[in-house]
């Protein structure tokens, strides 16, 4: 008879692996029937990276320390699912600060011309940047995202705008996922703007060929892209061309995105919906027909107020009709950097609430369980519910509205990624 | 012959405590032939917390290690001087994210006042609180301005409006002060609100007594104050009231300060000016009269971006008539529950920018070099030159306009106060 194995490999005694006790959930669950699905003095538990237990701690199935191998005392804590920041811009190179403080000055627009303004700008400093100075540029964004809380962010290509680039930015957008403990979704957004210098209509239909022939199929074979997006706009392209690209997208079992309706009425909307994207983002234009049309098709409306905000437009999203149809709205930081340096999404539920005029729980609403759904996660994240990934977030704050209250500072004292604490 | 004294003993050898090398210097010295009197590759050295030396690196006169008894590598950080927040309401009990929340839920005026709102709760909650809930509550809030890098703070009382509950606030301030590393500088604002309950003339006539004929000189007394501030305006006190307050501080040598023309032209800004203040405060409705008197006083132009932001207001303060007579302009938070929630000094900048149009460099004097003179500290605080406080906040930037430019994220990685290390 062989000697007993030493007690490390005897099979666990834990049903769980870690339980986080001496905390309030919101627990964001989908027709919850308390505001922001709110659990006080509750408990969670996390096995294998997700979510075994979650509840009132006076409805634990026995004593904490036999249930969990690792017993967490959250001090009184807020726990939310980890915050989801569903469309960045997040992989650039060069900056745009100087263009930012030229306009400041009064520059004229040969001058900021001269200094190098626009997705242009971007796109050369891009190309011209080593993948490991991308990364590193990138790293430091996504960290300041996660001390925000975050646990899943969306990174989407769109500043090389040729074959090599394009691909080159969601290699480095999963090099970021593989990492850091976060999830990173990619988005391949080759019809972002045409690439500098082409600026006639052959050049911008080989350009579209080179999208829908070569970056789409290349991105999915070498699994890089988990969708595809399009700047569907008066200053980008058509929604012709936005659906032909959808249609290359869509024959390679990619799923769709859409920058839509940001400057215009171009009907984005309607034709999101008629692909049955994922998510249309922006929306500030978006006629009822449009929100009829998302709320048919299940596509949510992806709010942007970092980039409303810094281009200081009045034009509001129309956010009635959307709660009207049930229309999931989600909130992004859509970090970039021409239109929206943003760093945090917490700040972007305050200003979602301040300009406009989402409650605090619709804004956090916005940053968890329809994030989630933006990206085709929603059965996995974005909710504290038993089967969801092990993804939270904890807060030093006394009520869950404070989380769009507060104007900066940052009261996430706590991160969780698939069940591992930071 | 006595025994050499160990060495710990004998006279420095260094002239200098502490140098930092490795750095570039936004000095925000007064006149700067550079903008943000730029120093790149430049060293800073701090003796007994002062500024010693500052320049470039290749002027150093010596090697680093002889200069200075401690060389600290920046690592390419830009430092400017530390930050200074001129203009909070810190030290308050209760909360206003219930308030916050009702009103974007929908929430009828009566339903809100149900729930406590106004200065009114704020009052009710911060005296009910004791001196360490105050305490403990504003020191949170205090570590997430300094996390920003501040190193000076103006607090204000306001939310006692009586004797004993104003003067407290003003102890709890001074508290702060003495225990954590940054420089306080409160300020009495008794006149902030009528107190709850006071509604008839001859109820506003005793407490103007109060603040008049004790507040003011029992707070110099005791030195708890280093000003006095009014809030004047329709719905607060009248100039004339504003002018007894100013009178009774002046008779005690206090500086004085004022709450301006926020919601309308009360005449707010020329009364400060009459009265020397060292700044008024708000000033989005100040005429071009008021401002002309500020500039003949040297009255500095405090600018509260998160108040304009939170309430949005669209009525902006003359930005171009400050600039056209060289009014010194400085940014706050004005941190308080009600209407300005805002922790974060670096994102007032942002604010600035984008609602005011400040530029960057604006947006920086305005919370270094023109925030000390709001505070009289115009000769000691906001610059780095030789004989200034050793208060530096280091940035990991590559552009200073970057503090301003970033929405959300912390780009501080380190803080001296008086020439000490956090
Ligand atoms: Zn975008
Ligand atoms: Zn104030």
């Amino acid at each position: 008879m062989p000697p007993a194995p030493p007690a490390d490999f005897l099979p666990a005694r834990h049903p769980w692996d870690t339980l986080w006790v001496n905390a309030h959930l919101a627990t964001m669950t989908a027709g919850a029937a308390s505001p922001y699905g709110a659990i006080e003095n509750g408990a969670v538990a996390a096995k294998d990276g997700r979510i075994a237990w979650v509840g009132p701690l006076a409805d634990l199935p026995g004593r904490a320390e036999d249930l969990a191998a690792s017993v967490q005392d959250a001090g009184g804590a807020w726990i939310t699912p980890g915050l989801i920041d569903c469309h960045t811009h997040l992989v650039f190179g060069g900056e745009r600060v100087t263009e930012f403080e030229l306009r400041l000055t009064g520059a004229s627009y040969s001058e900021i011309s001269r200094a190098g303004g626009g997705i242009a700008h971007t796109v050369r400093a891009t190309r011209a940047a080593s993948d490991d100075t991308l990364y590193t540029l990138a790293a430091r964004r996504l960290t300041a995202l996660m001390a925000g809380g975050v646990t899943t962010v969306e990174i989407k290509s769109g500043y090389g705008l040729d074959l090599e680039h394009e691909l080159r930015l969601l290699r480095v957008a999963r090099r970021l996922g593989a990492n850091f403990p976060i999830t990173v979704h990619t988005t391949l957004l080759g019809a972002h703007a045409l690439p500098p210098g082409v600026n006639d209509a052959p050049g911008r239909a080989r350009y579209l060929d080179l999208v829908c022939d070569a970056m789409i199929p290349l991105a999915a074979a070498e699994d890089l892209a988990d969708a595809v997006d399009v700047f569907c706009e008066g200053i980008a392209f058509t929604p012709e061309e936005t659906a032909r690209v959808f249609d290359a997208a869509q024959a390679q079992g990619l799923a769709v995105k859409l920058h839509a309706d940001q400057l215009s009425d171009t009907g984005g909307a309607a034709l999101a919906a008629r692909y049955q994207a994922l998510s249309a983002d922006h929306l500030e234009y978006t006629s009822d027909d449009g929100l009829d049309a998302m709320a048919a098709a299940g596509t949510v409306a992806v709010l942007l107020p970092g980039a409303f905000h810094m281009l200081r437009e009045t034009k509001l999203p129309p956010i009635a009709g959307m709660r009207a149809r049930g229309i999931p709205m989600a909130i992004a930081t859509d970090c970039n950097p021409g239109t929206s340096p943003a760093l945090s999404l917490p700040l972007m539920m305050s200003l979602a609430c301040t300009h406009f005029r989402l409650t605090p729980e619709e804004a956090l609403a916005g940053c968890t369980r329809h994030a989630a759904q933006a990206l085709g996660l929603g059965a996995s994240k974005g909710q504290l519910a038993v089967g969801f990934d092990a993804d939270l977030a904890l807060w030093d704050i006394t009520r869950p509205a404070e989380l769009a209250y507060w104007l900066g500072g940052n009261a996430c004292v706590g991160r969780v990624a698939g069940g591992r604490l930071d």
